[in-house]
């Protein structure tokens, strides 16, 4: 039986959703180690409709997380209310917008965000049974709420989110965008992504070695 | 100046749009390559749309071509009509099931299918300047009609799919899931990807062969 990751999806596109490239990257590094994935998001409305080539909110417009998000799964999604840390050995948060707008209310409260409670509920069931969680870009915003204090985490190096992590009571710790940054102590592995990225290639190197990292943790 | 490869899309999800891991692969392996990119689609509405979750087709939404496809770029797209095949050295076409819906019509009329014409014209001047031309997962079954007859593709074994590029004047080769096809004469590379992939590592091998060979052909 090989290890089995769930990974958390937000919507399809870094504007609204979850970043397209962030979580490919994500399935092919955990496929080419020969790891099982499974992905889950939640039944909600999306926080609004972005148009990617206007960068311009579409008034009016709803979509739904789960159904978007199956784009990027290929329709094998499952929503996040059905997903059971007791039956994964990690998780992996991908980020895009969807992470501050659908998952969180980062994008508009900043260090006064929310988390959605089935996140973590769930979270803090990896957490407790001490399996290791991966986030990158700008889902790391959410471990202090999520997980709690004192957790050391990266975004890369943007001031305004290194700073309302360190307001909510985490760690911000400044990473390159080829490298992560790992809390031994409490499981977790972060890269910064597209905060950073210019190339693809770059967000690959980095999420690559998050994935590899979490391969490891999941054999301590 | 690097080279430069025109990357046609045609929506965002693999049931009504671009494949989003095929994309993503290819924009990956062209970037580790050193190799630059612009990505284009048609500015026209979609056949349909796709609920992913459910796989039905969700009835009175409509959604567009270009806007969707905006989501698999980042934002950096351009309409299909200002590609200019004197600006690249390469093109390639990703599959998903836009390519029979909204860049042709095979998915309802099999081999009376017909092309986008702004589509057929942009390809033409690529293959008249003898630019190598990529395409992958169902994409291949456009070649006769864009390109004319008599030049080798493959979309991998299905015999619906082959027969109707051999009713069209198409020649097909059989071909596995971690391959490609060349037709050298005419500088066309296809690979099956998710017309046969069950995990995203077989397309990634197939697409980033497909890469490396468009790569190659660039140089000749």
């Amino acid at each position: 039986m090989s290890k089995q990751v769930a990974v958390i999806l937000s919507g399809c596109g870094v504007q609204d959703g979850s970043e397209i490239y962030e979580t490919t990257l994500t399935l092919l590094r955990l496929d080419q180690l020969g790891i099982g994935y499974r992905c889950f998001a939640p039944d909600i409305a999306q926080h609004h409709v972005v148009d990617h080539r206007r960068g311009e909110v579409v008034e009016g417009e709803t979509r739904n997380v789960l159904t978007e998000s199956a784009r990027l799964a290929r329709g094998e999604i499952l929503p996040l209310d059905e997903l059971a840390a007791d039956e994964f050995d990690a998780v992996v948060l991908p980020g895009g917008f969807g992470a501050a707008k659908n998952l969180s209310t980062f994008a508009e409260a900043g260090a006064e965000m929310q988390v959605l409670d089935e996140l973590k509920e769930v979270l803090e069931d990896f957490h407790e049974a001490r399996k290791p969680i991966g986030l990158m870009c700008i889902s790391p915003v959410m471990v202090p709420r999520l997980l709690g204090n004192g957790i050391a985490v990266t975004i890369g190096h943007d001031p305004g989110v290194s700073g309302a992590i360190s307001a909510m009571g985490g760690l911000h710790r400044s990473c390159g965008v080829e490298d992560i940054v790992v809390d031994f102590e409490h499981r977790v592995v972060t890269t910064p992504a597209y905060m950073l990225a210019t190339r693809i290639s770059e967000a690959a190197t980095g999420i690559f070695k998050l994935v590899d990292r979490l391969d490891e943790l999941m054999d301590l």
